[in-house]
């Protein structure tokens, strides 16, 4: 508009200098008064001279004047709309863009969502790609003359990308499948157009570079590589990629499957206290909490709490929580905040029964992940490639001392009653899946050096005991055991690992008043979303994540 | 066993005692050798009294090894389990106690079960009730002449109260209901009983004690109380009984709810970190954690990092973790530590969108618990009455002004901006009762100045705000409003409340780049079960609850 103001202020000053030539020429060029016919003559020149000056003015002024009408036709329907402070509500009905399709064809659509990138093809006709979460669609501005002018246009190419609008168009179906976007067989025309949300401030990096793939990278090394640091402190737009988007979409959905396989089983969601009076567990890599006038301990997991439960007779129950590590761990797969899936469940015979049910647990997760989260699936897949796990219907148990065999079958040196280093899981999973073509799978019987004091010996051998890890992709997702139900063996289990059994006294309490055999596990919700997605990194699977050397955002 | 051994060795001594008394009377009283008539005369006599002498210990002996024939006959069929070390599994399917019913008379089953009571009504008969969570039932051992022996009936009268057996039983159809029992249409004839537990050291309360209700001790004011601090020591006893076990059922329920309704309508569910660097929302009543060489704080709420998910196009979020509130409060609904069910929303035009979206919610929510919930509330209902609550299929919506002119109109005094008194709250809840027969509605509109900085005004009286509580009994249980998405104005909102902006520039900077217009709340999980189920102090319905006083267990 500002614009067309300028052209309107040059025709009034054209005009302005006309006149003031024509009163200058009315005194002959000495400067006294001509004559009547020389006048007139001279009138008629001026007229033709001022006929022919002012045309161009006045041929702009015309111009300006259609344009500033062109503005006119289409100008309600486009601009900066005002703050949203909730002034009106109407009834319309909002589509959202992973509903678009086809059939929708002719339809008046009302859409809210992130202008992606735009793109001008002419001064009547431009493209925006619209996002909303992880769906994005193809939109078009096309000038006509009752609706959509050239401003408007030139406006929907001025919106900073990653801006928000909102939209009134007309759903078409397009010619061809548009493949840039993720909905292929419907297209916006919009009619009405108004930003929402602008973006005032240069993005730290762009959202395409963000969502590149390393094929991508290997066939034009030339592009802009975001790195993980980058990303992470500015993870309010990392986390904006359809890639990231599907990614905590598919961990809700690890913990949705979680509870969903659980409650069926009558399992009993538990919330356990996170500040601590005493730092259970042996003391070491606690986080320590001013609570008032005193001192308290961050929870490191909801072990004792879970068996609690059931010396409080719950039978079976789970928690989805933080869990606070105070590791000086700066590695790939260590955070010193994460989610822990834990579970913990009474049996009658043998702690089988709960190991395997945990078993029959995965496999509902995975499978359900591959059929109802398939399109989050696939997203994540273009960007970071892996291929679908590989798993048996009844998971594949392995005792510890054949997995010892096996390794050293294959060259590695390691006693009977070892704990496995990374790189030795890492072999047996790849030794595993060549011999059994299985991803996933259940070590059972570690040896009873490796594991906590509350874990139950093997009753043939007191050198192993009743405890198992759960690997997918070769690392470890779960741990799990029978815990020591009996107080008395408790306390001479504790005794025997050296602890002070004082420390301890509430725990072994909760046994002396009799408790049932149960056996549980706790799983990194992390852990599993990034083994399974096959991402690389702990951080791209954490939503703000937290370790020994960042606190931020 | 040891009675009979004792049994055992008195008829060893009369017999010994008997062959002395023999020897004895060899010899005449003079001391001299009996002739052999008298002698032999005498041998008749000796015989005859021996024979006398000897039947009470021979029928001692023929009934003690009776008896010891007895133990034998029934010896397999009770005692001491081993300790459950997953020795051995078998196929045994194992029935719950809550599954059993008047149409499995006649089958037998296995069940594993803490014993509640044991009542002997003669040496031959003996009643058990077994408890299993929320479900107790009645068991029965009767003497017969082949399984059951009179050892077996008072080896289950030995049993310690809370032990965990497992049995062997026929299931019968009582004469007439147990009224005594949840489990009334089917009775457990046991066949076999093992201690797999068992209860050495005397509990700090009985759970009859700790299940009565307020009716009991106004029938009985002699009856024993056990006071909310000694149940809370001693919680995993505490929470033994069939009333806790509901409470807590209850309590999953509402998460399950929560999460039910919120993810048919699309939402994701977000795990935002509980340790922060910088001490958000003004920094008062923080918890500071040591963090490696460093300082850090426990998240009072997940506020900016829902908000971050809205800003990053999450669009529905809700997340399910602890809330840490450092504040010196001891009252009856405050606790350091609860678990907080947040929501944040994306809204095309007015925050009563998502708004009336958590009223319906919560209707759900409540409808449910009604619906599938119905045994366990009957259970909590026994031990602390409460009416069901009433609510609109549409929720009560009431403007702050017209809740402060009802307030006026029954005599409080209070300004049009001011803040209500926990007493005015629960006035205009009994108010609010009386005038629209409802325990639920939603307060909209409050002053602007009672709100946090980053709430949205009103768009009509900027000393008003676009923000809601939501009441159950007249107590909050929600707080909510449409939050400031626009940067600037955030930045401005900031500065006026006397805020550094700089502490919060993280925040502010998720808005810099877009963000869709949003509003959301924030539900404390253990005031909605406390006033719900109307228990009148927020311990009994937190697991193992944090104040500022107690840390443990």
């Amino acid at each position: 508009m500002s614009e067309q103001e300028n052209k309107n202020t040059s025709v009034n000053e054209q005009v302005d200098q006309l006149a003031a030539k024509i009163e200058e020429v009315v005194l002959g060029p000495d400067g006294n008064p001509l004559s009547k016919k020389a006048l007139k003559k001279l009138e008629k020149e001026r007229e033709k001279e001022k006929k022919k000056q002012e045309r161009p003015a006045l041929e702009a002024a015309e111009r300006a004047a259609r344009e500033a009408n062109e503005v006119d036709y289409a100008k309600d329907n486009y601009g900066m709309a005002k703050m949203n402070m909730s002034q009106e509500q109407t009834n319309t009905k909002w589509t959202e863009i992973k509903d678009l399709n086809a059939a929708m064809a002719g339809e008046t659509v009302y859409i809210q969502a992130r202008v992606q990138t735009s793109r001008p093809v002419s001064a009547k006709m431009c493209f925006l790609v619209l996002r909303e979460g992880t769906a994005t669609a193809q939109a078009l501005l096309l000038t006509n003359k009752d609706s959509i002018s050239k401003q408007m246009v030139k406006f929907a190419n001025s919106i900073p990308s990653e801006s928000i609008v909102s939209i009134v168009a007309t759903v078409t179906q397009p010619g061809e499948p548009i493949k840039s976007c993720t909905v292929g067989d419907a297209e916006l025309h919009v009619t009405k157009l108004f930003v929402t949300s602008e973006v005032k401030t240069m993005l730290p990096f762009s959202l395409e570079d963000a969502s590149r793939s390393e094929t991508d990278y290997e066939k034009d090394p030339t592009l802009n590589r975001v790195n993980l640091d980058t990303r992470l402190n500015n993870r309010v737009i990392d986390l904006r990629t359809i890639t990231n988007n599907a990614i905590f979409k598919i961990q809700a959905a690890v913990c949705q499957l979680f509870r969903e396989f659980l409650e069926k089983q009558s399992f009993t969601e538990i919330h356990s206290p996170k500040i601590i009076g005493a730092a259970s567990e042996g003391g070491a890599n606690v986080f320590r909490v001013t609570y008032f006038k005193d001192s308290a301990f961050l929870a490191q997991s909801p072990q004792l709490y879970k068996q609690a439960c059931i010396a409080a007779d719950f039978g079976k129950v789970y928690e989805i929580a933080p869990v606070f590590r105070a590791e000086d761990s700066n590695t790939h797969r260590h955070l010193t905040e994460y989610i822990g899936l834990d579970l913990e469940c009474v049996f009658r015979e043998h702690y089988h029964e709960v190991m395997y049910m945990i078993g029959d647990m995965f496999i509902y997760i995975f499978k359900n992940l591959e059929e109802r989260w398939a399109h989050e699936l696939e997203i994540v897949r273009k960007q970071y490639p892996s291929e679908k796990i590989k798993f048996d219907e009844k998971p594949l148990r392995l005792e510890y001392k054949d997995a010892v065999a096996l390794l050293r079958k294959h060259g590695e040196e390691i006693g009977d009653y070892d704990d496995f280093s990374t790189p030795q899981e890492k072999l047996l999973g790849k030794l595993v899946k060549q011999e059994y073509d299985t991803d996933f799978y259940m070590l059972d019987k570690f040896p009873l050096g490796v594991r906590p004091f509350y874990t139950m010996p093997d009753p043939e051998n007191p050198m192993y005991s009743n405890s198992y890890d759960f690997f997918l992709r070769g690392e470890e997702i779960m741990s799990g055991a029978q815990r020591v139900h009996n107080a008395d063996f408790l306390r001479e289990r504790i005794v025997s690992m050296g602890i002070d059994p004082d420390s301890l006294k509430d725990y072994i309490k909760a046994f002396e008043y009799g408790c049932p055999p149960h056996a549980g596990g706790g799983v990194g919700l992390e852990r599993v979303v990034m083994f399974y997605l096959g991402v690389g990194n702990i951080r791209r699977v954490s939503l703000f994540p937290r370790d020994p050397k960042r606190l931020e955002p």
